[in-house]
């Protein structure tokens, strides 16, 4: 079930600069292409839960909408990927950038920088139906109630259906994997003992569609990265 | 179960460089740590299948030992590694080459580079039981019946229980988790109607733990590699 991604769901797509400003923040080219990461579904981790940043590793903050796959297929076009959508759910993209900004220069995989336990903190799953479009929410966080993203789903390079286009021309998509569509600019590090909220929510103000709260603290043990 | 990787697993970790000969004839120093990168198990397919090269992808063939999970773990310490080792399997690491380099060259992802769907050729599950030491096994790929590949898992640079702390001191290992430990020297390209073979067995030659068999094929659609 598609509901149920976050305990049965194989992949986790993670898109790249797929917002004009961010890639600017991070003095990146917007790309030609969608290219796209994986994360592993051990990253995973549920609202309420806490975010844990290893040894040496500066930890940002990368706020995106998932898009939740219910129905599964390869080479879809855009003009069927709504049929494959089953719905969506709000996470956070942590990324070790100190070790991601070392392996770009390298040329070696952006996997470990991703792929953290606890690296890919995510709502509930939010069913198609209750989102009039996926392309103009608000989405936004805070660290200790500041407003540190604040951006709209309007502003993505690449939509949602050319997205599912581009992934499941090179991999197979399945039930309960998740695309993470990109962040919005303000990405930053966050510390032990940081408080982080985020929603999404439509423009008109009424409930809204997610909310996180995710407590950030030391790992203790496991990897320490030494520049 | 572990032996239902193939079809239960939820990821494949893939270490880059791990035998000193491959590294140096692709240019490349040997790492000072392991490092890995993420397949998706939809590129997994099944001994006896097909392997698809994408259109204007050079498409190369790593023939690897696989280490398969049994039971799962984080911070796993060498000494207990072992124990977390349900079995092996043989698998190919088929990587578009001239993708690879473009993305090294630019410090993306490899996501895409090894990850399309038949990029993982596999054989059946091998119980722990049935090897001897999986640091002292013949390897080898023949295509069209002419060695390419032909090595030993004993020039492995990290051992299997260096790989597992490794990896699990990042992202948690779970049942069905497959990792594949490194290829040999002799890579290169695989071309449309190939046959490729590929064994993995003891030393002292009795009956071969595994025997691919793939058929290389041109596919048909998808994604189209424009360096
Ligand atoms: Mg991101
Ligand atoms: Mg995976
Ligand atoms: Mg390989």
């Amino acid at each position: 079930m598609a509901s149920s991604f976050f305990r049965t769901g194989k992949k986790i797509i993670a898109i790249g600069r797929n917002y004009a400003e961010h890639a600017k923040e991070l003095g990146n080219v917007v790309p030609k292409e969608p290219f796209f990461f994986l994360k592993p579904t051990t990253s995973y981790v549920a609202n309420g839960g806490k975010i844990e940043i290893p040894r040496g590793v500066v930890a940002h903050h990368e706020i995106e909408l998932g898009v939740v796959i219910g129905k599964g297929g390869r080479d879809i076009p855009e003009s069927e990927a709504d049929f494959h959508v089953a719905g969506y759910t709000l996470a956070i993209d942590m990324t070790a950038r100190n070790m991601q900004d070392e392996v770009k220069k390298r040329g070696l995989p952006w996997t470990a920088a991703k792929g953290f336990d606890t690296f890919t903190p995510v709502g509930h799953f939010i069913p198609k139906s209750a989102v009039h479009d996926p392309h103009n929410l608000k989405i936004w966080l805070k660290i200790n109630d500041e407003f540190r993203q604040n951006g709209t789903t309007s502003d993505m390079l690449f939509r949602i259906p050319q997205l599912i286009e581009h992934v499941s021309s090179i991999m197979a998509l399945e039930e309960g994997d998740v695309i993470l569509t990109g962040t919005p600019s303000g990405v930053g590090p966050i510390q032990p003992g940081d408080a982080i909220t985020a929603e999404l929510s439509e423009p008109a103000g009424t409930e809204p569609l997610a909310t996180l709260n995710f407590l950030a603290v030391q790992r203790e043990g496991g990897y320490a990265f030494q520049p």
